[in-house]
């Protein structure tokens, strides 16, 4: 069922064990300083223990910057601590591990921000050796890819983007002049490090912004990146500073506005919602002779969906951020054929949320509050179980047409992790349709003239489950969808739905 | 090449002679009276002439509205002009004619808007009435079918929005809540004209904004309205007041941000950009068992391009709203195998921002100045001609990477409409890139390592083409895009691209 996903993937001299991408992932977890440290370390073994087949490590400056914890990369004295964390990766699982460099313009409180048509032709001369020498020491430090970050709101972006005001020949004025500093980037990069050392882009296919670019521009981009010999390219989407927003003394952070949905498209949006922009880059560059491994990302969630994805030839890497935060063992249990032990993203976004809001990131959607990384119980064999009684699984509708789900809490010794909550619409199959930390769940999406049953299930740390509760069943009488008596003509078969948004 | 296309459907108790509609489009041209005037007539007998399956009158208030120059049907004095509109349309062609209603909330200069959270149930139960009561003066005016606005940022849209702030049971708390007022328009107008009138819905199939809703809602939505017994279901996106742009003393426009460019795509979107919505409601509704056509629309431009969406199931009925405003002969040309004489819209959008400034709409990209409706030179066999010398067409690449075209005036004695520009990258063939009003064109995505060749062709009002200008031709040197005298690996086969955006 994952044969595609499990085939090893060769990337110039790297071979990744299997076709999933672990992203680049903002944590906040490093020091001020820029440097490695333990909790950086920690959080990027327990991903390798989880054996992703390539870990992109998150966006580290090229450049001295003062942006909060942020790893750098801008000197020789940042290379040990990458080096000594490599060394724990390694022991820990077969992962290869990437560094993305980024850089990014000024900022301030005030609401003023850096744009690139500021830049003298020094400024960008600066960007271009510091892209170059931060790949050296990446490759000194014994990573097995840099990826550059051509994405979202920083330089490199913002130089391919639409919205690029400079009137000169890196300018906004051609897509050619768009591609010169990026183009430039990678040539210098190559230089530094020789032929064999692989190098990604991460770039987006779509700006989603007002006057921003689309796959009629992305399109030509990555042609020139495959031209240009990176060896892997990888499509994001949105996160830009355009509409971003502001918050009162706070510098404008990318994310928060409808681009940074995009980026991270939460609960409501489709599954593999960005799906079409890799596929669309990977038909326009393959056409054009160009095999280079196209990878997408944005909310894909269960490992027959990324195999779907592959055996449709959509894109041949999956990348994957929140769905590996909330469980880091999400490759190694689809490996072993241990899907439904997979703790799964509910897309809940209190990660994005810790972010905006310049705090550690975690899963607090699914991570006991007391967890800094995902936490581990591999020796646990005991499922949770119910109290006396039984779960005691109850629906209410509510006269704003929520259903209530409520239920009695699991008893685990090593503690309960969260529940799985399970829809059956009509006489359809039960699929599963999200999961919550607490005993009990609203559900927004019941409609009448249907039929719903619904059961939940404990899981613990190590992902044992507990026995199903029990069922419970509730209609949406048609009278409580036209109050006034009239009559709604419902003869259509409703079937069953894949949980939320799928 | 169009069969499809030219295959009538049955809506209802109507008959559409082909699967073209034209969509709602804001004129401007009536009085702040909102009576059907002169101009209104002549814009919408022109529509007919060029002979679309059904044509969609723009949006006309179900209730006494203070909105500057916007079509009422809020009281039975309205229902002569727009009889006699009909009479007027009917004489001119086959099409048949929806009327689309519309209730908005009030918004203010000062930035304020009402929201739905305001109003009381009163204010509910006159929607729900003034749509009924809007519904029997449009059958009575004799239309063949009437079209509920329930997409962009009005009423019903804004109750059906994930943005809806209510608590009760017309509240955001739940889709059904959401859909309750929707569903009790579509059984109020249902009960005023009886089973056999067409009732079509316009809504949007994603909301483009923050937090708004997608596809995974929408096709709930659509199901709901099938349920309901609508006849059509016309999908449109975003136009929405959230991120719309505000202005200096003017009341907030939708359509003015980033989801406004989801409406109406501008040319640096892809073709089609928006059929992946019409796409998923399609598929959806039709496996639970719901028939009902559904219009996809959004930068269709060819003949082409509409029978591919038809014949790939994508789509029941194609709706264009700025490719008929180019040229609304454009069903009529393509039904006899004209398409090469049809007027193309570029998207410039000059149409959308006439309406975003509150003045009257008409093809400013296109059109000449002189025109508020498109111009007819029915007896026009004379084709333009070029000047003594020829075109003189020449290519120029500038430092900043736009490649300049300029060329000589071409001569016709009704006037010149016109020049369509074609395009050759390396070895394809020609297609056409884009057009212009003027003899000059800037081109901003020739691409270094590439050949192109460029001709021109005039056309008159009646669409009579030129001979073809001289071609010219320009490559662009590596050493462009590389300036430090790297080199650029460029070994792909770079193959024709349909002209921008395809």
């Amino acid at each position: 069922m994952t044969r595609l996903l499990f085939t090893p993937l060769s990337i110039n001299s790297m071979t990744l064990p299997n076709r999933i991408l672990l992203t680049a992932m903002v944590t906040r977890l490093s020091g001020e300083d820029g440097f490695v440290n333990k909790d950086i370390v920690d959080r990027y073994v327990r991903f390798a223990k989880g054996e992703p087949g390539l870990i992109v490590i998150e966006a580290t400056a090229v450049h001295e910057s003062k942006s909060g914890p942020l790893l750098r990369m801008s000197g020789d004295e940042f290379i040990p601590g990458h080096r000594e964390m490599l060394k724990q990766m390694r022991d820990a699982g077969p992962s290869k591990v990437a560094l993305q460099i980024i850089h990014f313009l000024k900022i301030a409180r005030s609401g003023w921000r850096q744009t690139v048509d500021m830049l003298s032709l020094d400024d960008i001369r600066f960007v271009i050796q510091a892209y170059g020498d931060a790949t050296a020491r990446t490759r000194e430090a014994g990573y097995d890819a840099v990826e550059l970050h051509m994405a979202h709101a920083y330089t490199l972006s913002s130089f391919l983007s639409a919205k690029n005001k400079r009137l000169d020949e890196y300018g906004g004025r051609s897509l050619e002049s768009r591609l010169r500093l990026p183009s430039e980037v990678i040539v210098r990069v190559r230089e530094k490090v020789g032929p064999d050392f692989p190098i990604g882009i991460r770039f987006d296919g779509e700006e989603c912004i007002k006057n921003g670019y689309g796959l009629s521009d992305s399109k030509y981009m990555a042609l020139r990146f495959a031209q240009l010999g990176a060896d892997y390219i990888s499509i994001s989407a949105g996160g830009k500073f355009e509409d971003a927003v502001k918050k009162e003394n706070e510098p404008l952070y990318p994310y928060t506005g409808y681009s940074g949905d995009r980026t991270m498209p939460p609960a409501s949006y489709q599954y593999g919602s960005n799906v079409y922009l890799a596929e669309g880059i990977k038909a326009f560059i393959n056409a054009h002779g160009y095999h280079t491994p196209v990878v997408t990302t944005g909310k894909i969630n269960t490992p027959k969906m990324a195999e779907e994805i592959l055996a449709a030839g959509r894109a041949d890497i999956v990348g994957f951020a929140r769905a590996l935060l909330a469980d880091p063992d999400w490759p190694k249990k689809a490996r072993l054929g241990l899907e439904d032990t997979i703790i799964r993203c509910i897309y809940g976004n209190v990660c994005k949320n810790l972010d905006e809001n310049f705090k550690q990131v975690r899963c607090g959607s699914l991570w006991p509050r007391q967890f800094l990384h995902a936490p581990e119980a591999p020796n646990d064999q005991d499922p949770p179980v119910w109290p006396d009684g039984g779960a005691q699984l109850t629906a209410k509708l509510n006269e704003n047409g929520q259903v209530r789900l409520t239920w009695k809490a699991a008893i685990d010794p090593q503690g309960v992790y969260g529940y799985e909550i399970f829809r059956a619409v009509n006489n359809g199959p039960f699929v599963h349709l999200t999961s919550s930390m607490t005993a009990s769940h609203v559900e927004e999406y019941a409609l009448v003239g249907n039929h719903y049953r619904y059961y939940v299930r404990a899981y613990d740390f190590a992902g044992n489950r507990s026995t199903d509760s029990n069922v419970t069943e509730i209609t949406l009488d048609l009278r409580f969808a036209i109050p006034e008596g009239r009559t709604l003509k419902l003869d259509g078969d409703v079937e069953a739905e894949q949980g939320y948004s799928a």
